[in-house]
């Protein structure tokens, strides 16, 4: 089959790999529609060591399942944390911190930047009939937005802060506004304050960060620079939600930290549900994120515009050259 | 008056110093006995400026108090932060946090090394007649050991590490021990490990770390190998909560705490009423934390004491050369 390949922090187009076969209790998804992460982009910096096949934001349709056929036919999205069951952390309910996890895409299992695809059946839902591919495609980032609401109680009235609007800080300010909390954007381009303001949501600049205001800053930039807006509009005792994988160390005034009494919460992958239920609701529509959609052959390309200042969501469209057999 | 006097990061004994006169609302208090703590040490190593009298842990006696007369005559302990009422930290009920406080002995204000003290009567809490001295001047560092439960819900059976088992280590591990919480220690030391076991408490070597099985970990080493052993014990999902300042600049790996979801909490300054409440009824008796006693005038030695490893508590006990004239 088709997909893009990740090797050696170089990504290629390749026309010569295996349409994979589902080792027992996973499913072959046919991959409809497939987004382009920051995620993605640090891969191809170099910035976490994977080889193979990236992607991991996917609408499809499940082709095969051979321990569980229900399935077959069904539109799906999946969660992309494959976990074992059996380690601590699987145990205690944290799958996707699984000890022995392999992450679509990511981690030890080839993405969605494919024709196909494979994930354990336990990891799919079904996506409603009304949610067309280029809104349920967002399910995943979506997710990881609203992972925030599960980790931290936004209250309504609660001064809230996002630092960064692009591709992630958007769905997040989005789900937060949702609250009724008290919220302002900082947003660099006018892009991304006009996606803002079309929400009813406030910009600010830089400058205009407050001094010890907010309740909850979340950290969606990934920089050292957004770190410290976070650190400065934050109040003592409030929240800082650190939502952005950062390129190597950051170097903190961990006594500031300690005397301010601040809280840092790292914050990853949520809940694939209520964001489903989200976007079936219309209370999120994500598809004026969409910037370009690009042909899978031309994948490299799309990463190059993906990485561009303000682009926000590059789509992958897969053409399916290889029909999978059904079994008869 | 006779005091210790921090100036240029040197520690010296005074004998020259003016008795200290109460501003409105504040109340002239006699020292009865003060403790060193790692704060003070760090004071000395020029780890923050301040130029003045040091010392934040005391029990006293009010001399004078102007405006609340009816003070006069109890014996006290206080809240260390004087805060102005006004500010907006204070007026969402953060006043430890006011951005316009000064801190007995660390910001601003003299301490209590000395043989007054002022403090605004606000400040103040009669000490039970029951309590000792040597109990009521551990009501400042118990507060802050209590900060910790302020601020996480510590459940019964929760897994809890403390990483170091000084003198504020051991308050927090005696304080974490009565929530029925697993707890286990890392003690450097026998004399730590005897206190420990004393009270019935676990504790194990550094070798003994086990790896993301903690649901919270409280860092009390202020060193950035306490923080990664913090680190490697707390499950994802976890609690580190931050209980010392460091020294400098501590560098992370923000990634981890991210991709792991991990919070970091901030921890100070804590409540003084219920740590009274404790020493009152007998659950944290503090006593055998005492190292040593010192005369006002033997502070530098004191303070060298202090800094030993595995001393704990080094009091101050202020010989009164002056006494303040009643009013009539």
């Amino acid at each position: 089959m088709n997909a893009l390949y990740l090797s050696n922090h170089t990504l290629t187009y390749r026309t010569d790999l295996p349409v994979p076969q589902p080792p027992p209790g996973e499913a072959l998804i046919r991959v409809l529609l497939a987004g382009i992460c920051a995620t993605d982009l640090e891969l191809v910096r170099g910035y976490y060591p994977f080889d193979g096949i990236p992607g991991h934001e996917f609408v499809g349709v499940v082709e095969r399942a051979p321990d569980a056929p229900q399935w077959e036919g069904r539109r799906v999205v999946g969660e992309i944390n494959a976990a074992c069951g059996t380690c601590r952390q699987c145990r205690e309910g944290r799958p996707t911190h699984c000890e022995r996890r392999t992450v679509l895409g990511i981690k030890g299992r080839n993405g969605a930047f494919a024709e196909y695809l494979t994930l354990p059946v336990d990891n799919l839902l079904p996506v409603p009939d009304s949610l067309p591919d280029e809104k349920a495609v967002f399910t995943e980032p979506l997710a990881a937005a609203l992972e925030i609401q599960r980790q931290a109680h936004i209250r309504p009235a609660d001064r809230v802060l996002v630092v960064g609007a692009g591709r992630l800080g958007q769905l997040i300010a989005w789900t937060l506004a949702l609250t009724g909390c008290d919220l302002r954007v900082v947003a660099r381009h006018a892009g991304q304050r006009r996606l803002l303001a079309k929400r009813g949501i406030r910009s600010i600049g830089e400058e205009d960060v407050p001094h010890w205001e907010m309740d909850v800053v979340v950290e969606a930039t990934g920089s050292p620079g957004g770190f410290a807006l976070a650190k400065r509009a934050v109040h003592p005792r409030g929240v800082i939600v650190l939502k952005s994988t950062y390129a190597g160390d950051l170097t903190l005034n961990m006594s500031e930290i300690v005397v301010d009494e601040v809280t840092l919460l790292g914050s990853r992958c949520g809940p694939f549900a209520p964001a489903l239920e989200h976007l079936r609701r219309g209370l999120i529509d994500p598809t004026d994120l969409i910037a370009a959609r690009y042909p899978l052959e031309k994948g490299p390309e799309a990463f190059q515009k993906a990485a561009q200042p303000g682009v926000f969501k590059v789509l992958i469209v897969p053409r399916i050259t290889y029909q999978v057999p059904r079994d008869t």
